[in-house]
């Protein structure tokens, strides 16, 4: 269980501290403060809990491990279940503090650090360019993810350089989505800003998930492995509390 | 006694450099620069004093430690009065540092880096949102720090990870409370800066003191530990000076 | 074929996030964003795909690498020819990205992130600034690159170090070139900008070039290398998919 | 030799990004983005050319090292020259470059990045606050960098820390004395700069010096050194070239 706990604390991180940078400080700490908060919460999370699940804090990683055979199917419901859930508490905790304003929270017009596109959104892209940017960031993020922490490479370094390409590619996604790669993250804060979120948040539930996967198979067939081994499918091993 | 005498030099330098940054530099380097100054100086003491005291500079990382059973109660005591003289010394050597500007140094006006809340500070949050963001910023940084440093896991990056964790959350948190997650940091300040950082004070040291302690706990009963071993409380050992 | 695949891969993310923060949002994050992008994207795919090819991305590297004895003249070609297809499909994704913005994209005006010198370029400085900046940050990145990642050194960091190096350098360089140091990083965006960009193209294939086998000399020759052993050259192992 | 060629070219790379960075881009960057180019141009250095000198890059370092007991007196006077003038050379680079601009550089007006204090310097500190933060200051640093490096410790990491410690204590430097730390990186551009930088370089001499012999007796006397062994003092081995 502890292993679902971890990733649940860890897409609550994620998105308190990612989307809070973007909510709460954005107007100090502009777009690069935001980028940085995001990458560095997922770094921050990779040495914290990353020895109990891995530190995935994402579906589309989490499928592209699955795909990758790098974990099983029960694991893969129960990681994207505590994803959902942690980025969910993370929203809710990220708006109670927000609502703490002295000055009152417009919710509607402040938003919670959604993604989305088009008019008034961001630097205003159209959906073509908002598919192609979060097809190719999320491939290339786990494909990143998947690379640093394959068997037969030494993956000491793997939570600073999965931050690190999270910051890089955000700070190009900003104003294109608001940069999501990750289903999660856009699930949390679209369920609480509602309406437009909300009817545009299929694209970052379909098409990094579609990534994802695709990233898994360029490892799972070969293409991308350092080491083409048949994968062991096996389940985290669950530490046992001392009785 | 040399970890204790590590402690001082490390707080000291986390406050003089992190405070100074809003102090001396924040109409330059914005809260982005102040976050990061928090961050980088955390770091270089974990790889510059950390090999013998373990770099805590925060008694609300050492309490998580205790409470984890990884150290000892009178280290805890000693470790707890080195951070918070250390942290006062960063302070004065800081206010002696401003005291130089040659059109004066507006104490009252400009302060000292001290945390607070409420109308005329920082974005102007309430007291809720001050409590909820430093109980769970200060939960979440004790869990990177023991998690980073648990048995069983490689250590070399620790210090990348606690300060990139510190920067992270300093960027969300600079608007509503001015960041703290750390007793000994907002204690400095507030001694030369007086008045209401005297009156607000008592948030800074309960809560982040309170949730080091719930971190710890979550350690020591095996919920967020890798291995659960029965922790072995020894006192860390005093390197001896040459004869 | 999967080494070359990995530079391709590599060489198309550079650019796709190194000039589309240029690009898509270089009002937003400045040149220190610029300059983190391009460095982030390195250190990011040197973990994702440097265990298949090394990630060198330039072929100034490649180039170096050869000289200095660490690649066979087969591997250098098939390096570079990947390189340059790798930073053409980055600017060309880039161009379609940007072509989805509402407002439309004025190619001529707005550029591809392309390097260039001179009247309305950047800072505006002169020829001779040009070719000093690019041969020199390029000579030094490059015995960056060399010396990292040189035997008998470990070499886990080396990913970050250079990312690091390309972040630092480039901060330096973006008024005065647009900081090149990469034939391919120039290419890819000069044949979509056309013009200026392509009269001016010569510097930046000829000059990092250049540097980038000074750079290899300085190591093959042990002036520079930290074990002077004549080097192996041997081709690059290639793994075979699982059949 | 090499170990002396290789202080020159770290300390060349130093002043020629560090600087630089003021010089040429610092009205884009401003003092963050200039407290990055210092830090990231050392840890480049420390990957690049760490292998074989240490990367001291520093007087005050080596005068720490020295006294410390980690290097020959014929090592530190050597280490010391080639400091000296790998300074000045990035200087000169420097200035050739800034000459590049098409509307003219004036020299007297922007200056190098230059050290000082006082009337019209950087944020107008006294030369009390000048000598109190370049002591301190130099004295962590050079603690960090003993620290980090000294026997006992993992090392792979210490390039990192420093070039994080350098940007940190920069970020709080600069509008006080510009920040130095370091004898070399003060020299180069004064000696080209003249004037006022002249005659205010002898702080930015005598003060990180006897702050790092200050540093490199903590260690000696065991005081804060990690293991207390009695340093052996051993030249650094010299590698020959093949014959």
């Amino acid at each position: 269980m502890k292993k679902y706990l971890a990733e649940f604390l860890g897409t609550f991180t994620l998105v308190l501290f990612g989307c809070g940078a973007a909510v709460l400080a954005g107007d100090r700490i502009g777009s690069l403060g935001i980028a940085l908060a995001f990458g560095f919460a997922f770094t921050a999370m990779a040495y914290g809990i990353g020895p109990l699940s891995g530190c995935h804090l994402n579906p589309a990683v989490s499928l592209g491990m699955y795909t990758a055979g790098r974990m099983t199917g029960k694991d893969l419901g129960s990681y994207i279940i505590a994803q959902l859930l942690g980025a969910i508490a993370g929203a809710a905790v990220l708006l109670l503090i927000a609502t703490g304003h002295l000055g009152g929270y417009d919710l509607a017009a402040r938003g919670l650090g959604q993604n989305g596109w088009g008019d008034n959104y961001g630097g205003e892209y159209n959906i073509a360019a908002a598919i192609v940017f979060e097809f190719i960031a999320s491939l290339l993020f786990v494909i990143v993810f998947l690379g640093a922490t394959q068997a037969g490479v030494p993956t000491e370094l793997a939570g600073v350089a999965i931050g690190i390409a999270l910051t890089g590619f955000y700070l190009v996604g900003l104003p294109l989505t608001g940069a999501s790669l990750n289903p999660a993250r856009s699930l949390g804060p679209a369920l609480f800003a509602g309406g437009r979120a909300i009817s545009q948040l299929w694209l970052f539930l379909v098409v990094p998930s579609i990534a994802g996967i695709v990233s898994g198979w360029l490892y799972r067939s070969g293409i991308l492995a350092k080491e083409h081994v048949r994968p062991r499918v096996t389940e985290v091993p669950e530490q046992q509390p001392m009785t």
